[in-house]
């Protein structure tokens, strides 16, 4: 890792001897501090031009990271804090909704989720081979537009308080199946890249399919679970430690299958949703979401490298990629979800553009796999991390109307507040 | 990093696509969950033994860690959530104490301090001399046996309730004095080896003096601010972020200036409250504290290796400093604090037992100075350990009669409740 910071010279004469923690720790916390103070007044600016709230934590980190002032170089620990921070904002998410209302929006959310997939691959792949690349890895350009990451959507959708309308179901029912369609394509992708597609691929299909399934069955028994199901261990005296634990747990679970953590985390939220303990975490995971998750959007701003797109051909296919990627979701949603109105269906598509952490996942792999080119690895991860950002300001537009013509499909919460402990 | 698991030899064939991370990222958040899983299912284990619950974090982090079963070995990321653990640990004791009850018990506090820096020191020296080391390591063995860590009981103190009693502040005032009294010897010591005795050292006193003195002075003067100076910003509707970035701001500054960072977050609590937003914050933290503390204990236990106490020798040099480490500061404690009844006077003294982190870095410059040989290195290394896991034990005798004899100061927490956010 680079060094982060030398702000005392004095420090290397007498080296802090009585610090709880070596030099090279208190670097890293001086990074992480650097990394939220960014994130937050980033916010702060954006939220007082009237303008998205993440978007400023994204420049906040883009500022401060290694491809502007170069003040701070995210490591280990800040993409693990991102990482929790990401599967917390998931948790959350799934927190406030009931297995009940995602039944209702099944169908818009298929149809969304299984064109949403569909149209970037063609798309994706299209331009690649019309730029003359070979088949698989025009598939794998397809493949790095597919996936959703709702991390950024979910927290647009939960600051303008829009989250209990039909839309957001939409967008994260949507999500969750185009995730575990996405997967089980690029499973496949890379098992044709790799000449094994076999036993390992079904593997994976079978095990994607039944955590998604077995983790909504589980959510629908769990309904009215008491309290005590959290707080039977002498340790706690709040049912959050368990809670937690079932989170991460299930986030784990999740990446072992080959699902996206966030699932996993989702899942989870889904299930406590369901029990008596739901007021009360979703009132104590607050304080820890609202320290983890600045890391996320933090972090990714840090990635963003605005530099390479000085090369035009580089910033052209960019540009086209995330044009067609954002293209391709809004076509779906607005397919997908049209029954719920023009404004709903419009907000349901551009919820779907983020493809975010994910996206980049994918990128990865391609390179790894020898199926993407050095400057393509670029031209697709700089669409990538486009889609990411433009989604919020194009939702904080497209938003305002969707609330104004949708109805909410229900209360936020449900049942009497359970004191908190 | 060692490889922490492998759980899944299915993953190594198809490389998790999907996975919101790389695989070491998952594989470092596996650790990380079996750290807080272990350490929980040890307190839990230890409350139902009627035992202290953070010997049974410490016990689940040494059983899974390299020392013992070998499951997790704790990185960067485990050793950065510990620290951050340990001060938010500090910062909620500092939102417990108000600063005229610090000035109540300055008397005692001081004399406690002192002594309790004085008394280790010699007894460490005279051990190492008499052991036939040369004067300047014989120096060394005594510092490292100084310096408080209150971390662990703190903890403790607030598990059983007793943060608001006459002898837990006199133990939080003492540490703080203490640790400035470390410092400002270690600097001088450290100076003296690297032959290099002056304005560095100088500025380090007036730096660590200046900290602490300013610190207490801005913490009588945020008396009554009202909670909007928490809540000014767009971004936040609950004070915690400002509050959260406070601390980790005064934690770096005084690791910084070369006091423990636990120092830092303890004056940052003292500042917060004196302010109207007390009530709410220390609310809030606890959600934070219940996920960050536990890896503090796990980490610390993890470091503990058992195995090296096979050495007799060894063996025998560890169990003496232990002993005479706790014995000079139950010492100090006794008469320090012997105004305040028997079992409290004793309190205080076993309250300022364990060494931890503090002396852990201790030994570690004295290492990197030159000046502890590896096997002297070993011993002060466990008995600061030793020290350290003692405590709780101890403390959980002597406690409850204490609390028998004492007064409580005052009432826990001041104020009318501020209705959360």
């Amino acid at each position: 890792m680079p060094p982060l910071l030398v702000l005392d010279p004095a420090r290397t004469l007498v080296p802090s001897p009585q610090a709880t923690g070596s030099a090279a720790t208190l670097d890293i916390i001086v990074g992480l501090f650097i990394l939220l103070l960014a994130a937050k007044v980033g916010e702060e600016v954006f939220r007082r031009l009237r303008q998205p709230g993440v978007i400023g934590e994204l420049i906040g980190g883009l500022l401060v990271g290694p491809h502007a002032l170069g003040i701070v170089f995210p490591g280990e620990t800040a993409t693990i804090l991102s990482e929790i921070g990401v599967v917390i904002l998931l948790f959350a998410v799934g927190l406030e909704i009931k297995t009940d209302e995602l039944l209702q929006v099944g169908r818009p959310a298929v149809v969304t989720a299984v064109l949403g997939v569909a149209f970037p691959i063609a798309a994706g792949a299209a331009y690649a081979l019309v730029a003359g690349e070979p088949p698989a890895t025009a598939a794998f350009v397809g493949l790095a537009l597919a996936a959703t990451s709702i991390g950024i959507t979910s927290r647009v959708l939960a600051q303008m308080g829009v989250l209990d309308r039909r839309f957001s179901r939409i967008i994260v029912g949507a999500a969750v199946i185009d995730d575990v369609l996405a997967l089980i394509l690029i499973g496949i992708v890379s098992g044709l890249a790799e000449g094994d597609l076999g036993v390992a691929t079904l593997g994976l299909v079978v095990g994607a399919l039944g955590f998604v399934v077995l983790g909504f069955v589980v959510a629908r028994r769990a309904r009215g679970l008491r309290r005590e199901v959290f707080t039977w261990p002498l340790f706690t005296d709040t049912p959050l430690v368990l809670a937690f634990l079932l989170m991460l747990g299930l986030a784990i679970l999740a990446a072992y299958i080959g699902l996206a953590a966030i699932i996993g985390a989702f899942v989870a939220g889904l299930i406590v949703a369901e029990t008596e303990a739901q007021d009360e975490i979703e009132h104590e995971i607050k304080p820890l979401a609202s320290i983890f998750t600045p890391f996320f959007f933090a972090v990714t701003g840090a990635q963003l490298d605005l530099a390479a797109l000085a090369d035009p051909k580089l910033a052209v296919a960019a540009l086209v990629l995330a044009a067609l990627g954002i293209a391709t979701k809004v076509l779906a949603g607005v397919i997908g979800a049209r029954g719920t109105g023009r404004w709903s269906a419009l907000a349901v598509g551009v919820g779907m553009a983020p493809r975010g952490e994910v996206g980049i996942v994918v990128v990865t792999l391609g390179v790894s796999l020898g199926l993407l080119t050095p400057s393509l690895f670029s031209a697709v991860l700089v669409a990538v991390i486009l889609t990411t950002v433009a989604a919020p300001l194009l939702l904080s537009l497209v938003i305002p109307r969707a609330a104004a013509e949708a109805e909410p499909t229900g209360p936020g919460s449900t049942g009497p507040a359970i004191p908190a402990g």
